[in-house]
C-alpha cells in the first residue's frame, strides 16, 4: 500500500471513530461507572474495521447523509462487546489487549460482565437512533435484523461457543469452517449488508455483498493463519507461532501453507471480482478489501 | 384471590409460556450446547408475569392476533438473561434459583456467560419476527426502541449496576428510587408500554399506561420488601429478614412499615385509577394489578 492510500486510511479511520464516538454515553449520573467501562472498551482502539466496510459499501450504493452512523456505532460496540467477554477470566483470562488493561482488569469482574451486557443493548438502543434519520421504518428493521441474527446465536455468540467448546481438541474442517464463518466472518457479513441495505441496494445487490462479504471475512481468517506462521512477533506486535504451541486447528495447519495462500488469493480475487460487478464503483474499497486480505499484521 | 380467578391465572401463565416457548431455538447444530443452556434457564420457570401484563394491556387496547408473540417471548428471554448474568459466581455466586441449579451451576461459567449474552441478542432477533407480522415497521421500531432502552444503560441494565456497586452501603432514598425505578420497573414498564403500542394505542394513551406501570412497578418492589419483614420462610419460600441480615437499605428500613404499607396502597390505587380511565376495559388485568401489588410471595 503506498503512502497515499495509507493516509486515506488514516484518515477515513479517524472519520469513523469520531462516528462512533458521537454515539457514546456522557459519563454522568448514579450509572457512571458503567458509562466509564464502556467508553474506555470502545476507545481501547482498533482497526474500526465493521464500521468502515459499512460505511464504504453505503457509499458505494449511494448512501448520503448520516442515516448510516447510528449502524456504524452499533456494529463496533457489538465487536467490542465481544472483546471485553472474551478477555474474562473465565474465558481467556487476558489481563491486557492491544497494550491496554482489559476491562475486567479495570473495572472487575462484575462489571465487565454488565458492560458487555450494557454495550449489547445499546448497540440495538443506537441502531433504533436510525428510525429517527429517514422515513424508511423497514429499511431500519431490516438491519436491525441483520445486526440481531449476525451477532446472536446463528452468528458471532454461535461461532463463539463452538470455539469454547472445542478448546484444545482437534477440530475438522468442518467446524473450523463454521468456527470462522460464524465467530469473525458473521460480524464483516453484517457491517456490509446494513451498508447495502441502508443505502437501498437492490435485494438482488444486497446477496452479491453477502456473497462478496463471506469471501472477505474467510481470506480475512486464513490470513491470520498463516501470519502466525510467517511473521514475526516485531512485525505483528503479538506472539507468533501461538496457535502450534496451543495445539490450535487452524486453516494451515489443516491444509499447508501452499493451500491456505492459494485460497486467500482465490477468495479475494472473487471478492473483487463481485465488488467490480455491482453498480456503483468505490477504489477505496478495492484498495481495503486487498489491504484486508494480504495484510502483514 | 378466589379459586376462579386463580385458575384464570394459571390458565393465562401457560398460555403465555407457550408463547414464549414457541420462539426458543431448536436444539440442533454445532452450537447446541449455548441452545440447551438458554431453554433450560427459560424454562426454569418463574411466574411469566412481564409476557403476561404485556398480553393484557395489548388485548385492552383491542389488539388481535400473533403479531404480539415475538415480543412477548423477546421480554421473557431478556428478564432470564438478567437472571442468569446475576448468578455469576462474580455477581451474586447464586448456584440455586426456584430449587433449580443455576446456568453456570450447569454448564459452567463461560457458557453462562454466553448464554446470557445469546438470550439478550436473541431477543432483539425475535422481537424483530414482528417486522413479518404486521405491516406497520414503525410500530415495531418503535416497539423495539422501547425494548433496548428500558433493558440498557438507562434501564435494566443501568439499575443493576447502580446495586452491584452500592452493594452493602447504606443508600439514600433517592438512589434507593434510582435502582427500583430502573432494575425492576424497567422492563415492567416495558412489558406494558410495547403491549399498549403493538395495539395501536394512542400516544397520550402510552403516555398513561407508562404512569401506570412505573405505579405497579414501585408498588411491587415495595410489597417485596415488606414481605420480606413480615412473611415466613414457609409462604414465601425463601429465607426471611433477609435484607436485615445483608444490611440491606429497604424502603422499609427507610420508611417504616407503616408508611410502606400506605404508599402500596396508595401507588396501587393510582395504577388502577389510571387503567379505568383508559379506554376499553381487562378485568383481568385491573385483578393482576391487584394480585401483585398485594400477594403474599
Amino acid at each position: 500500500m503506498n503512502t497515499l492510500k495509507k493516509d486515506q486510511l488514516l484518515q477515513y479511520t479517524r472519520e469513523v471513530e469520531e462516528t462512533v464516538y458521537s454515539f457514546l454515553p456522557e459519563e454522568a449520573g448514579p450509572q457512571k461507572t458503567i458509562f466509564e467501562a464502556m467508553n474506555y472498551s470502545v476507545k481501547a482502539g482498533g482497526k474500526r474495521l465493521r464500521p468502515l466496510l459499512m460505511r464504504e459499501v453505503y457509499r458505494l450504493f449511494g448512501g448520503k447523509g448520516d442515516a448510516i452512523g447510528p449502524m456504524m456505532a452499533a456494529i463496533e460496540m457489538i465487536h467490542t462487546s465481544s472483546l471485553i467477554h472474551d478477555d474474562l477470566p473465565c474465558m481467556d483470562n487476558d489481563e491486557y489487549r492491544r497494550g491496554k488493561k482489559t476491562t475486567w482488569a479495570v473495572y472487575g469482574y462484575d462489571m465487565a460482565v454488565l458492560a458487555g451486557d450494557a454495550l449489547l443493548m445499546y448497540a440495538v438502543e443506537t441502531a433504533s437512533k436510525a428510525f429517527d434519520k429517514t422515513e424508511d421504518a423497514k429499511r431500519v428493521g431490516e438491519c436491525i435484523r441483520i445486526l440481531s441474527e449476525r451477532t446472536g446465536i446463528y452468528g458471532m455468540i454461535g461461532g463463539q461457543t463452538v470455539d469454547v467448546e472445542m478448546t484444545g481438541r482437534p477440530l475438522k474442517r468442518e467446524t473450523l469452517d463454521f468456527i470462522y464463518r460464524l465467530k469473525t466472518g458473521a460480524l464483516l457479513e453484517a457491517s456490509m449488508r446494513i451498508g447495502a441495505v441502508m443505502a437501498g441496494a437492490s435485494e438482488e445487490d444486497c446477496e452479491r455483498v453477502r456473497d462478496m462479504a463471506l469471501a472477505v471475512g474467510l481470506a480475512f481468517q486464513i490470513q491470520d493463519d498463516i501470519l502466525d506462521v510467517t511473521s514475526s512477533q516485531e512485525v505483528l506486535g503479538k506472539p507468533v507461532l501461538s496457535d502450534e504451541k496451543n495445539n490450535k486447528t487452524t486453516y494451515v495447519s489443516l491444509e499447508g501453507i501452499g493451500k491456505a495462500r492459494e485460497d486467500v488469493k482465490a477468495l479475494s480475487e472473487k471478492a473483487i471480482r463481485i465488488l467490480k460487478e455491482l453498480p456503483g464503483s468505490n477504489v477505496f474499497l478495492e484498495d481495503l478489501i486487498r489491504m484486508l486480505v494480504y495484510r502483514e499484521k
